[in-house]
């Protein structure tokens, strides 16, 4: 995962935040992506999410607002000691200092600075009526407290840049003031001001003549942070750097607030591929797919199939129309070619869909399937079969290894055979409910019979399974179960409805991830157990 | 900003389509809408969207290719039997006749005529590389092909609009060609040429200019259709109505293939709220919210959350930060009234909340905690700590409103007391695993105990507890569980981590979530359906 290649020095050479700081690529998922209903990160999932974006290639990780809640702070406080940053440079956010109270003496912006991140992003009230009526000071102390706070922070040596809230209401109802806010911040040193369409109501055309406004009237660098209320998050982004914008905020997959932010990605790509913008490192846009849909896995929030770019539908052809043509010329009916985005083509009416995929696939695999084409086609509805009832081998290499070595081999690995297993939840008085799982199969010419224990109920029966099988196979005490997925398809069935369990297992040197699907969770459990073990021992 | 006005209908002011004629709202989703990957509608779930677009107040409905499909054939025969449409016209769509047969010749011009059906829409190349690699004919007989079918149509009496296919395409690899198409289609007779984005790959500065060259070059009314490849669908669609196109295409939810077409509703707010261009009869946006989620339960694609103007999130709010000045004035955080598209606002309690957004949600559910700033101050200390171990209550309105009544009454509702629970599941000979779960509590002065079976865990003890508890209160007998998901949190940890369970409940008439949360999934979603009874029949 993470590639312990050099961390970027904040006191490094010539330019610490290297050449790409001419254009910001700035991303604000673990901060205002987090604001998405349903959406709860830990600190954890930010620490994973964070390497995901680096390797991205953004120019800037907003990490979080330390001092507003003990998560945000820890964050800041693990990233400086376990996140070795490729290209990203990480950002704070918070607010400027209270009204009344000196910025030295704010702790908040005590946090800012202690935080460790190398960019402090204030957000600051740009809209009259937001500083009468939701901050409850003047409009004189709201521009001295950006002032302050400003000065304050470049004065201990952060580098700062400038969210002003609201900016776009503010400008409609007090142009003059919106702009002095800028103003102030310019003076008092931040490197950038980010115009922020906090509630998402502007269109682009309307949008882009502010921009012009703004550049031509204050002599700062702009930035643009859309929202997408009106559906038009990425357009407006555009507009804003046709404006003259140059740095652009965003989050992966649009998560946020309401209808979400602007969709970092497809932002990005479309500078890239639409306008000629080279905005992150060379290739690291091939990326964008897997990166997507990683950061999905840890939200736990199920990626839109129509995403633009990255979407699992965003290269798929239905309609016979356009499928005979695509084998003349797939540009003919492709936007741009899905490979610079890490996507793939797919045709739901061709029988061919997916072959060349498996086929890649299985040759990852150590499996040559392209010189016995009805073994590849077998497979291949094999696949799709097992994808329309809930399977997806996307993650779960393992399982799908498994499957090829069943049609290519005849058979799967046995090394047990499985006679019953039964697990029982009970309530106990001492608080926790507690777990038991008895297991019965046969191993090395015997029949065994183990009974384990857990806090629930695969916890015990992956507990029992491997005890059971560690009788023959030593090498199974190894194995460590370390992530377990639950995902609940076709909702609104309710505990009717199928589910789908992804496990990863690891032997402390490698890790592999099997699937089991069913309507009863613990069986689609012990399936994905069971072939975690059988794989692991055929893997040695 | 350049406002288009209306040129007047070539059917003339007496025309039965009345007033709206000067602007279409074209709904494309029974034809490019049911392009979509997974959709599949069947006549009658296209009559029953055909209503609810019509209530909508659309100007036109293109129904479908009558002709192509013996579906579509049937959809217009029935249509012209069943539906008694207030607003909208309908509309056929289809292809030019084939190359080298005469209109009068091709059964399948003669189809969209039999279609009964006011308008046909025509679709025609209008890409010089498409006339060659896909339709394999000569780009003369191509504008003969627009031409002919055209006259053909118009001599018979009916109105043709043109959807002029790959148009942006086609206007950047041979801009001369392109335009000749719609000249041609003009001088045939066409009421109006929409132009099609078909890949979906333009922005809108450009997708502007190029309208604009349109419109100076040629004189004929202009239409859009717009693909949301680039995530600028709607924007794109606004672009083209600056520059003067007065019919927009668009579908439902923003149904289609790959990435989906522009969403028809998000484009029509647009221009009716932000740009004050009335579209739909007066009054009917106010539907919109309504349609759009009755439109996804016919097609049976879960609605977006996130979606602009209708979704479940577009006016909730989460940041502490906001909810406290929301209270002063929402418009303060809305680009909109809610109640103007007919989707409400909602305030989530989370852990970024404040109590700001506690007292407020007490409002909503009858409790006034503004008057004790004390049992405020501790129902805000509860929410936060038990937040951080995993709960959540932003979507779990029914447990934190029994987490209220504890705080504000000093204890919950108490109509039964668990003695015990216990649930078995075991593996079966017979295929998938059988669950089994026995509840022992006491209700109404009695020992009840009360096993039931399930195909999971939470299944068998969800009957086993709404049957042990329906003795005493048989109103339990209208819950029903309706929906269910499961949330490992601090993945990473297998089955060792903490699971959140949430569960939606119905009885029949409104629907409530409850969550829960522990190490055992079993014992978390116990938590979860055990106050979902508790809760239901608090309510009554």
């Amino acid at each position: 995962m993470d590639r312990p290649t050099s961390p970027t020095s904040p006191a490094g050479a010539s330019d610490p935040t290297g050449p790409t700081d001419a254009f910001h690529v700035y991303d604000t998922t673990l901060r205002d992506g987090a604001q998405q209903e349903g959406l709860n990160l830990s600190v954890e999932d930010k620490l994973v999410i964070a390497r995901h974006l680096d390797e991205l290639g953004v120019g800037y990780i907003e990490g979080g607002w330390p001092g507003s809640n003990p998560k945000d702070t820890e964050f800041f406080a693990r990233a400086r000691e376990e996140l070795p940053l490729k290209h990203a440079t990480l950002a704070a956010f918070g607010a400027t200092r209270r009204a009344g109270v000196a910025a030295a003496d704010d702790p908040l912006v005590a946090a800012l600075r202690d935080s460790g991140a190398d960019v402090v992003t204030l957000v600051a009230k740009s809209h009259d009526r937001h500083v009468d009526l939701a901050l409850r000071t003047t409009l004189e102390e709201n521009l001295a407290m950006i002032r302050d706070t400003v000065r304050h922070l470049r004065a201990e040596g952060q580098r700062v840049f400038l969210d002003a809230e609201h900016f776009f209401d503010g400008y409609r109802d007090n142009r003059a003031y919106a702009l002095e806010a800028l103003r102030v911040a310019a003076e008092a040193g931040v490197e950038l001001v980010a115009l922020c369409d906090t509630n998402g109501g502007m269109l682009p055309a309307q949008l882009g003549d502010v921009v012009d406004d703004v550049r031509d009237s204050i002599g700062v660098r702009i930035g643009i942070h859309c929202h997408n209320d009106t559906g038009c998050a990425v357009a407006n982004t555009l507009a804003a750097v046709r404006a003259g914008a140059t740095h652009v905020q965003g989050t992966v997959n649009g998560y946020g607030e309401r209808t979400g932010n602007a969709d970092l990605v497809a932002v990005v790509a479309n500078l890239e591929l639409k306008l000629g913008q080279s905005v992150l490192p060379a290739d690291n846009l091939r990326e964008a797919t897997r990166i997507a849909h990683a950061v999905a896995e840890v939200t736990n929030v199920p990626p839109a199939s129509r995403q633009p770019y990255v979407g699992a539908s965003a290269f798929t052809h239905k309609a016979g129309l356009h499928a005979s043509a695509i084998k003349v010329d797939p540009d003919l009916y492709q936007h741009s070619d899905p490979v610079e985005v890490g996507n793939d083509m797919r045709l739901l009416v061709s029988e061919m869909a997916g072959r060349a995929s498996i086929e890649l696939k299985g040759r990852e695999l150590g499996f040559d399937l392209s010189a016995s084409p009805d073994k590849l086609r077998r497979v291949t509805e094999r696949v799709k079969t097992l994808e329309r009832s809930g399977y997806t081998f996307e993650a779960a290499d393992a399982s799908f290894d498994l499957l090829l070595l069943e049609e290519m081999e005849g058979a799967r690995p046995s090394y047990f055979e499985v006679e019953s297993w039964r697990v029982i939840t009970e309530s106990s008085t001492s608080g926790e409910a507690e777990s038991e799982a008895t297991v019965k199969l046969f191993a090395g010419g015997e029949r065994i019979v183990v009974t384990g224990e857990g806090n629930g109920p695969v916890n015990a029966l992956d507990h029992a399974l491997r005890s059971a099988i560690g009788q023959v196979y030593p090498e199974v005490a190894k194995f460590e179960l370390i992530d377990y997925k639950v995902r609940i398809l076709d909702q609104g069935h309710g505990t009717d409805a199928v589910t789908r369990v992804l496990i990863e297992t690891s032997d402390g040197q490698r890790s592999w991830v099997t699937v089991g699907v069913g309507s009863n969770i613990v069986e689609a459990s012990w399936e994905a157990l069971r072939d975690s073990v059988v794989y692991g021992l055929r893997r040695g």
